[in-house]
This record gives structure tokens, C-alpha cells and sequence, in this order.
């Protein structure tokens, strides 16, 4: 008799890693967070460790036909940063492991080093080890990140309280148009010999989706001007998604307010281009890398002089649920289309 | 013009890691240690953190018609705290990063979990974060080890001094035998329904193949006797190209002695069934996932009244090279014929 077989795709990514991670059981008094945030805290003495790991697969989450390896390299850097900084610490070294096919030369890893090293030269970061192997189609990038932070600094997303404000740094929903424009311009040069595509006008969407930043800036900005988070997390999955996962781990409500969602004037030229609803893509376009977190409302005045943070809406009762109010008034209840791998297959 | 490409198997896998990491530089005071150990060794204050990481992939590192998955999680984490222990450390937590094609179902992937969490649980080791993604083709896994040792306690591969014995634990060649047999059973079973091979007589290589342990007993034995190697390495790669990593990195030179390399009798009637050279086996057959260490000389008589470690040889000056003395008493210069991930495409 064969046992029941459940598929995947049926649970989705997160699905998967509760139903593998739920019976675990923390064992060393060093560690003090496990699976659960964006990054894993360490008690090594004076500082805390933080830990973060990337997996990215090609074919899955990037296409070589339109990104150049030293670009991926830069950003599968970048993007385990921001996780370290979404716990408001500061990454300090990286492992990198990489499986290789066959159609890959020495050159060509070296042109994604180069952008993984650029990447640990601006952010200050050292690269300490990792593993290279073939593999036997396509590219494999695994990356984990290892930070300090302050104990008494460190923010969870568990730390949202009600009549928290909630802020996000820079735009969002770039980085996912930029990706729309790039499938686009692939789909329409297939066959095509020398294709050109004119990106004029449309270089910060593309920038946004093959270039990303992690806020370190933001990070500074705060901790200059006193102000700490009650709770933090990066956006990588969507807004809509990463503000649902600071309320169910703070168990409270929100409302957002889509005119303050704030959207760059390319996002929203790109999204009339393509006649796609430009608040779904940034509240559901994944890869924007900025900043989403929480603070006491007594922080109202020194943040609004900040430049680059937006206030968005604010912390609820959990019984009010999480909802964005749009611009006619209407309540639109929250959802988490962020982008699931396992729906590619 | 064409920039010119080198193919990666024409450097092989040091090489390609030499190239790729020789021009890193070190920024941060907590970065004792990157490239080039086992482990790197982070400073955080009292204790030192280490890390190490692995990247498995199906196709290359196992085949699933003969490896079950849980033994494959359990060797993947324990192949990491071998890393750790091998800097005489104590591994303490672990990321998993897992990319599953379609063919996988939740049940594989919590399969090949308990094998994660099986080693967790006898090693005292948390698993404290990870990622899950889909993958186009076949099973990635990638594991990160955190590791922590004293200070003044850790051990790198560059200290073996000339006149120090060289020890070896357990025995070898047993893990590389194993793998013969379980290839040679699944050509001849190959479009055959229902095929039970007999085993019987070769548990042990099997074992040694399929759920190899990690050497903390030994580490737990040294610190007991108040015995700090002057370096150390696990043998993973085989015990001929270990020991020249230790002779390059500690600039010295070797002696071993055939007679003295630790044997066991499943592994030597199984190479005498395939008619292979069973020393070949021991010096370059890879994953036993022993320790191989140096130590000074005025221990000796401790180290032999201890039980699973074999003194082989002794370091000398540099200028002598490295070899090994048959049986016969010819003198053999040893080579680095390793396992080489690249070769097998």
C-alpha cells in the first residue's frame, strides 16, 4: 500500500517550511531565534549573531538570457544583507556555495564573483567561505550571511504594538515592473539576431529589479536619530505579504492607505504601459528590498523629517483585521500573493 | 572579439576556488579566519564562532535509486559538524536550504528532514533557519553549520610542526568501498522489478556510506587527555589529499607508512572482490569523514594508550616532500587524486 502523498505546490512555500520546521526544538542556551524571522539570533557573549541564507536556482528565480551574471552575483549578496539589516544589525561575512553546468567557464564565474565581491565591498562585508561543485543543468547560487547586533537593538517582527505607526522606506512595485519589462523584451526577441532594446526612460525599473539595494542608509538614518523600530522585516515577497507577517507574529490588525503607498512616477508609466493594476504591483510586486517596520506613534514628528520613509497607516487590534483603505474610501482586506516558487514548475 | 574561457574542468575544484577567492581581502577585526579551513573563525568576544557550508546536488553528490532520503539528510548535516569538529570545535546550529523539483512530494522532503533532525538531535545541534524553493531539475541541498570553540583552543590546518606524529581516526577506505557496491548492484538491477541484493557481510562499508558519523568521540577523547593537535582536517576528500593540505598550509613535509594505515577487513575482502588496489582505496578513496591530525611528538605515549586512533607517520622538513613507505619499503610520493566534483560531468 503506498502512504499518502501530498503535493508541494499543494501547501505553498510557507506551508512547507511550517509543516517541516514545527516540531523543532532549540536545544543551546546560545541560540535565542530559530526559524521564524528573517534572520537567526545567536548569543555569542557581548553581541548577537544574526544568520540569514539564499538559495537561488536558475530557471526559478533569475534568467541569464537577460541578467547579467555579475548583476545576479551583486544582488544574491545584497539580498541577504537586507535580511540581516531588517533585524536592525549589520552584516558582517558571507559563504558562498555554487553548482555549475557544464556551459559555464572560469570566466564566467568569475564576472558573478566580481559582482558578489563588489556587493562585500560596498556593504563591508567579508566573504568567508562556501563550496563549489558541478552541476548537472543550470547555475545554483547559496548564500548565507552572518551579522552582529547590539542585544538590546536587535528588531524582531514580533514587536508591533497597537497604534504603532507603520512606515516603508523608499518605493515599491519597481523592481517587479522592471521584471515585467524585461520578460517582455525577451519574449519579443526570441529568434531575433543583435536585439536592442530601447530602455530609455525606463532605466530606475530596471535598475530596481537588476541592482538592488539593501537599506543600510535607513538603518543609519534610525539609529542616528534614536529612533528604534518595535518591529522590522524587508520586503521581498510584496508588501501586502510582509505586513501580514508582522501582524500575525505581533498578533494585531492594520490599516494601510493606498494614496500613501509610495510609488515611483516609472512604476507607474510602466504599469499603464503593460495596463496592469499599479497597486497590485506594489503591494504584490516582490523584490523591492526596502524597509517595512513599526514605531511608537511619539516618533510621529522626528520621522516625517526623515527623508525617504513614508508612513503608510498604522497597528490595530488584531479583532479589525488587516486592511488597505483605497483612494475612494473602500476597505480591501489584505491577502499574501506574494510570489511563490513552487507555482513555476 | 571573444574574451578568452577557460573551461572549469581544466582548473578542477581547488583551483577554481583558488582563483575565485585569492584576491579577498579582510575588513572586519571579528574575521579571524576566511577562506581556506575547514571553518571560518568569527570573533565574538569570548568564544569564536566558526562556519562552514555544503552544497549537495543530486546527480553529482548521490543518487536517490539507492540513497534513502533520510539518510541523506543525516549525512548532510553530519558531513557540516565533521567541518566544525575538524577546527576542534562544537558545531551549535544549522541552515538548510532545499530546492525540490516536481517529482518530490512534502513526504520526501520530510523524510529527508528527520535525517536532518535525526543528526541534530544526537549531535546537540539546532537548526536555526534555511530556505525552500523549487528547483527545474533533481534535489539541492544547502547547509550552513555554526560552530563555537575557546579561543585558544582551535585548530587550523597550517600548525603541524616536523617531528610531530601524524594520527588518524577510525579507518579508511570503508566509505568509498560501499559506494562501489551500491553502484555495482544498481547497474545489475537496472530494469529489474523487485531486486533485493544481499548484503550480508558488508554492513559495515554500507554504513559507512550511507550514514557516516562525525568524529566528536575523538575530540572529546583529546580534550580528556589534555591532547591539542598542532592541526587538523576531516578526510573527506581522501587521506592522501588531506594530508598535503596539511603539508602545504604548515609548509612541511611527510612520512607515512602503509602498514600503519587503519584498515578495516569488510573494506579489504570487498576491494579484493572487485580487484582493486586496496591501499589506492584508503589514500584516495573520499568521504570516511575521519580526523586526521598532527600532533607533537612527546604525546605519543598518551595518544597510544588510546583506543580508534592510529599514529601513520611523522612530519618532516619541507624539502623531503610527501610520501608514504609501501610495505616493501619503496618510498611513493603522494598525490592529490581526490574526489573532483568537476571530472565527473
Amino acid at each position: 500500500m503506498e502512504e499518502q502523498q501530498t503535493e508541494i505546490a499543494s501547501l505553498g512555500e510557507f506551508g512547507l517550511i511550517k509543516k517541516l520546521t514545527e516540531t523543532i526544538e532549540l536545544k543551546n542556551a546560545s541560540t535565542l531565534k530559530g526559524v521564524g524571522d528573517d534572520a537567526a539570533v545567536l548569543d555569542y557573549k557581548n553581541k548577537l549573531s544574526l544568520v540569514t541564507t539564499d538559495l537561488l536556482l536558475e530557471g526559478i528565480h533569475f534568467d541569464l538570457t537577460y541578467v547579467p551574471l555579475k548583476h545576479l552575483g551583486y544582488k544574491a549578496a545584497v539580498v541577504n544583507f537586507s535580511d540581516i539589516y531588517a533585524m536592525n544589525g549589520s552584516p558582517k561575512q558571507i559563504t558562498v556555495s555554487i553548482g555549475v553546468s557544464k556551459r559555464f567557464t572560469v570566466e564566467h564565474i568569475q564576472e558573478l564573483y566580481e559582482g558578489i565581491k563588489l556587493a562585500c565591498e560596498i556593504y563591508g562585508v567579508d566573504m568567508v567561505g562556501g563550496d563549489t561543485s558541478a552541476s548537472v543543468t543550470g547555475l545554483i547560487i547559496s548564500i548565507t550571511c552572518i551579522g552582529e547586533a547590539d542585544s538590546e537593538k536587535v528588531v524582531y517582527r514580533n514587536g508591533a504594538k497597537e497604534n504603532n505607526l507603520i512606515c516603508v522606506s523608499g518605493d515599491l512595485g519597481a523592481a517587479y515592473m522592471g521584471l515585467q519589462l524585461l520578460e517582455r523584451e525577451r519574449a519579443v526577441s526570441v529568434g531575433m539576431k543583435d536585439f536592442n532594446p530601447d530602455f530609455a526612460g525606463k532605466e530606475y525599473i530596471l535598475e530596481r529589479q537588476l541592482k538592488p539595494e539593501a537599506r543600510k542608509d535607513i538603518i543609519d538614518t534610525l539609529a542616528r536619530n534614536g529612533i528604534r523600530p518595535t518591529s522590522m522585516i524587508d520586503i521581498s515577497d510584496g508588501l501586502s505579504s510582509e505586513l501580514l507577517h508582522i501582524c500575525t507574529q505581533s498578533n494585531v490588525g492594520c490599516r494601510i492607505y493606498e494614496e500613501r503607498i509610495p510609488i515611483d512616477y516609472q512604476t507607474a508609466v510602466m504599469a499603464s504601459e503593460f495596463n496592469m493594476n499599479l497597486v497590485t504591483a506594489a503591494l504584490n510586486g516582490g523584490e523591492d528590498y526596502e524597509l517595512l517596520f513599526t514605531v511608537p506613534i511619539e516618533e510621529h514628528e522626528k520621522l516625517q523629517a526623515i527623508d525617504g520613509i513614508r508612513i503608510i497607516g498604522h497597528i490595530t487590534k488584531a479583532e479589525l483585521g488587516c486592511s488597505m483603505i483605497t483612494r475612494d474610501g473602500n476597505e480591501l482586506t489584505l491577502q499574501a500573493q506574494g510570489w511563490n516558487a513552487f507555482k513555476n514548475q
